[in-house]
């Protein structure tokens, strides 16, 4: 019974306290978190924060290319990121399935920790939750992250900086999350080489601001997709978007795994994926810092923001038509976050 | 079908965003929400801020005394306030199961609205998840917090200030939230009269550090209870607890289903009771201050800290004899927050 999760591990009692110890502690070993009280007191050099919080309850919770741990810390880093802020603390907290293997989750806790240390944040508090078998999914869990930002950065996720004529970028391939996780999805496993492309993209776009400080929007296109990402902008701003999908990346194992279930690779989920609106002078140049980067081989201007069809989307096809996108009312795939 | 939660509504869609701003904005209304980007931006005049996160997980949603959303709030906001902290920002993260009435949801959201205001806190970010029917229980919520903190309230939630001769106060009766919790379960329904204690503490806690900034420690005994509360301290520092049953209140009802269920009401949950140790010459003062507020009625001095039974919480009890308290291994109840 000493290898899986059981009602105990939630108590808050001595068996808690040797799971946070033993596990949590373990691997996520800082000197914050080893205080092991409720709160957490951080240093603040900077004026202003970013400050963010995602549930992820993800199924299956291991995928080709992660885990549902990866996933959270992955996510919570690149919303701080896309905020303009430089990511530094993440609390997380399990609510798991009593019956949970140990093995399992430890190895979600060890990649959880490895995706921290490689985007140079610490976690810094958390909490553990068990409910009774049957009452949820073997393990869902809620990351909540601050960072520090500049104030010449703090519109930088609203949208209010971009101008007609700007170029929009994307960072690589649509839609390889979402087909791996339906993959592996029990009732339809099929076999495919696409991983998920979940990643932490604070370094890459760390880059690109370096370069260019006056990157006028950008956004993480996860849940929803790029579609949803330029349909949500271009109704914020009194300017339309024009993207041209000839130019937007799509592996072609993806697309066609899509023309078979009738999906649209501009409404799939990503996690390594962002949409970035750049001043048209700047966009080789930002493109080109993208490309040198892991994270951005593929990128590509794929848009622009124009004074044309304002608050609309209109995408030039590949058959050479013209539609105007607009955001679904329901999901083509659910729980791929 | 409109009056419960669909799949869609956790998509990112247009469902999503109607259920967000008809919802969530309709209530939580604050300039930073209203921006609806992934990551909110803070200002912080302090160098110093407080940090935490809780899921929430309490079975049934709805109880005596409050429901799984006003829990969530006060939860975080008493984590932050035992930490020495001034709570400020909260984000919210809902886990909802596909079929939940949208009236139930949206009483928890109104009460969660109430009790920000009256903490004082908004709620500047959140995320929601929807999972099919059978995959979570009804609705857990993973709330965390931002706190502005003094730097001499930096150690108050760790134990370090804590002295010899210190003495322990707790503000009211234990066991209250647990029994309540019990009394409302589908399986052993009961009458009682008893209600939740769930309360954010900080202008309780805010009245005493007013008059005391040398406040010792705290910490508010939620899962677990006062006796795990005890233990931790104990074990984190090279001096003794003494406990004195007799002055510990306990409500007669709560301490009658106790002996009837065998619990032991020191390890029972509570959701606005917290300890405090003080220095002994500015007790009676604290104690008067405490006992002046809505949550303090019932504040008692109960123990103290000695230079005997270092690292060990010992306990008079009423029948006359001391033990040594224990943690328990596991939970007398679980899911009670």
């Amino acid at each position: 019974m000493n290898d899986i999760i059981t009602l105990n591990h939630g108590s808050g009692g001595k068996i808690t306290h040797d799971l946070i110890s033993g596990l949590f502690l373990k691997h996520f070993k800082n000197e914050k978190l080893n205080n092991l009280s409720d709160a957490t007191v951080i240093e603040i050099s900077s004026g202003q924060i970013s400050f963010t919080t995602d549930g992820y309850v993800v199924e299956p919770i291991f995928f080709p290319g992660g885990n549902i741990g990866k996933l959270a810390v992955c996510g919570t880093v690149n919303d701080l990121a896309v905020s303009g802020a430089i990511p530094k603390y993440l609390s997380v907290s399990f609510i798991i399935e009593e019956g949970l293997s140990l093995k399992e989750l430890e190895e979600i806790v060890k990649s959880m920790a490895a995706e921290a240390k490689f985007a140079g944040v610490e976690i810094v508090t958390g909490d553990t939750k068990v409910v009774n078998k049957g009452k949820c999914d073997k393990l869902f869990i809620t990351t909540s992250g601050i960072g520090f930002i500049k104030k010449e950065f703090a519109d930088i996720g609203i949208g209010s900086k971009v101008r007609n004529g700007d170029k929009i970028i994307l960072n690589g391939t649509l839609g390889d999350h979402s087909i791996a996780i339906l993959s592996s999805r029990e009732s339809l496993k099929f076999e495919t080489s696409i991983q998920s492309d979940c990643a932490s993209l604070n370094h890459l776009i760390q880059k690109a601001l370096d370069i260019c400080p006056d990157i006028s929007f950008m956004r993480d296109a996860t849940r929803g997709g790029l579609g949803t990402v330029a349909c949500e902008l271009a109704s914020k701003i009194n300017l339309g978007i024009y993207l041209n999908e000839e130019t937007i990346p799509v592996k072609e194992s993806v697309q066609g795994i899509c023309e078979l279930f009738g999906f649209d690779p501009l409404f799939l989920a990503n996690e390594g994926k962002l949409m970035m609106v750049v001043p048209p002078e700047k966009s080789d140049k930002i493109l080109k810092i993208l490309q040198s980067d892991k994270y951005g081989k593929e990128a590509a201007i794929i848009g622009e923001v124009t004074n044309e069809n304002k608050s609309k989307v209109v995408i030039n096809t590949i058959s050479g038509g013209k539609r105007l996108l607009d955001m679904p009312a329901g999901a083509q795939l659910p729980r791929i976050c």
